[in-house]
């Protein structure tokens, strides 16, 4: 009896081993993939859909390897307000670039970043904020970049919650990513954030590797330090700027394969969920709608929420949004919980 | 005794269902990886390399997501004499371009090669080529593109084996791609030709998906087909020209880590090799040395190898090579086979 047992034991091993080897092909069961959410059209719609891409028989399956969904950071996986995250980098790093470069205090508009007059850099223009990003972005090797950034992240905290910015992203996306990942989907961030700025953090806070970023491009130059070892330094070259059109052009070009899911909550997203709904069969569009002044911000101008320069969500997307059944994210009535740390 | 026996069996099924399961962290034991290779420095080089990086207790193990591999192809991981694959492409493409756009038959560097005259085109400046590439890989949708490389792939042979040019890979080279593979490294394909025209066969020919090949990149467009829906059309905006310096460039721009092995065979892979082996701990940097006209063709003009344009491997690599401990591949004396087919 004893050895029959022991076999039964071995049999349930040998199943729990298969069951437990990645199949892209299945959609893994358990309780609820998404926790943080509540039981609405949003969340109905992220099931319906790994379900009719999953499920072998059924008419809209996807083979695994075309499984691509991409995830806009800044707003959509994490805060955004009152200012992106890499902006406040970039307008922090004035005051260490000025110590090197004192000239830098007397020219714009480095002056009025290092007066700390905010209302003076509510001001900035893009044209401004540009030559910010230009200067604190590049002239480094990629090496002194990684560890500057991740020493900044490792301390930076945001003002309203006094938390580190890598604290502050949205639980129910993360379930979201985890959801799709068990069920053999491939996740990228698809940012207008810089590209190897996202990727100093994207495995730790997201559990995406770099090499799954697809973000704005500058280039480098090849060159050599001191010792002789070769060098790549970060120039401010613009190859590709990752927002709009740029989305679907930086997806064609990092991944060469058309999503079949995109997430995004701003008019930088349109085009990469257009691209994402131009393709065939089971497809998911979804734009994250801030309208929760209480539990994180409120803005739009859609629907009547604040004008806002950083994540505009027009009337025109929400209403495009409607006609073409991308599905809307209310964090207010949608998401239990915003942050992990809730 | 019966149900002892067969608990051993599933103890069996179990040890080789555990084995089978893929533990980037360990060697996988085979009879021999490499069977196209004879026995030498360069086989024992890879060997030792992959023991060395993988096994937990070496003093170089490299933990998984580290173990990027990166091949350039034209030359390394088949055919590139008498012309790249890919230039004759776009000069047989030049005849159908040239029915659409009937005025190209008057114009040069079109009407040297519509003339069909070698002599000619051997002439052709390397302007002249760019201006071809320009003309056959840009103003088409992403999808037309794909789909015509697609179709030439399917019948255009290589003149002097009368093969399908995607049947002209080395044997000893994609042993190596699984080898390492198999030992939980990621292989990329790092080639100067296009991105694109590389991805419509990566999977195929050596098993790589399309995200996993960096190549020469070229800008597009967003747009719409009559239909409405959104269209990539490719420009004539060159991003990144990936080779010689361009190659860790793109690396960086694609993986966003240094490979810690490399492999190519002319002067363009140089500053690969040279950057990854510009990391700390067990490196392998491989050079392919034409030097088998039998078999296949014989280049340098290294070690005396008559001279060539095409994958031009000059005697100051072979000897930086030599220096700095890059291994030589010797395609005379390492490989017993060449192709796949043989």
């Amino acid at each position: 009896m004893r050895s029959t047992i022991t076999c039964r034991s071995i049999g349930v091993l040998v199943t729990t081993l298969l069951a437990g080897l990645a199949v892209p092909g299945r959609a893994v069961a358990q309780a609820d993939p998404l926790p943080s959410w509540n039981d609405g059209a949003a969340k109905q719609a992220i099931v319906r859909f790994v379900k009719a891409t999953t499920d072998q028989s059924s008419a809209t399956f996807v083979p695994p390897d075309a499984r691509i969904a991409a995830f806009d950071q800044d707003g959509t996986t994490w805060v955004e307000h009152p200012m992106y995250t890499q902006v406040v980098y970039c307008l922090e790093r004035v005051a260490v670039l000025a110590r090197a470069r004192p000239e830098l205090r007397h020219i714009e508009p480095f002056k009025t970043v290092l007066s700390g007059n905010r209302a003076a850099m509510a001001r900035l223009t893009m044209k401004d904020l540009q030559t910010i990003l230009a200067a604190t972005l590049t002239g480094m090797t990629v090496g002194d970049f990684k560890a500057d950034v991740g020493q900044w992240l490792a301390s930076a905290k945001h003002p309203r919650w006094d938390r580190l910015y890598t604290e502050l992203t949205y639980e129910p996306m993360l379930e979201v990513m985890r959801y799709l990942r068990d069920n053999g989907f491939k996740t990228y961030i698809v940012t207008g954030g810089g590209q190897d700025f996202v990727r100093v953090f994207s495995d730790t806070v997201y559990e995406i590797p770099r090499e799954q970023v697809v973000g704005t491009m500058w280039g480098t130059t090849y060159g050599y330090a001191k010792d002789g070892k070769p060098v790549l330094t970060k120039e401010p070259k613009l190859l590709l700027n990752d927002d709009n059109a740029g989305k679907p052009q930086g997806i064609y070009l990092m991944v060469g394969r058309r999503p079949v899911a995109a997430f995004g909550n701003s008019v930088g997203d349109r085009q990469m969920l257009e691209y994402t709904g131009g393709g065939d069969g089971a497809r998911l569009m979804m734009l994250v709608l801030h309208d929760d002044a209480q539990r994180e911000y409120a803005y739009g101008p859609a629907q009547g929420l604040p004008v806002t320069k950083v994540g505009t969500f027009p009337q025109t997307l929400y209403d495009e949004a409607q006609k073409k059944d991308w599905t809307i994210i209310s964090m207010k009535n949608d998401w239990k919980r915003i942050f992990p740390f809730e």
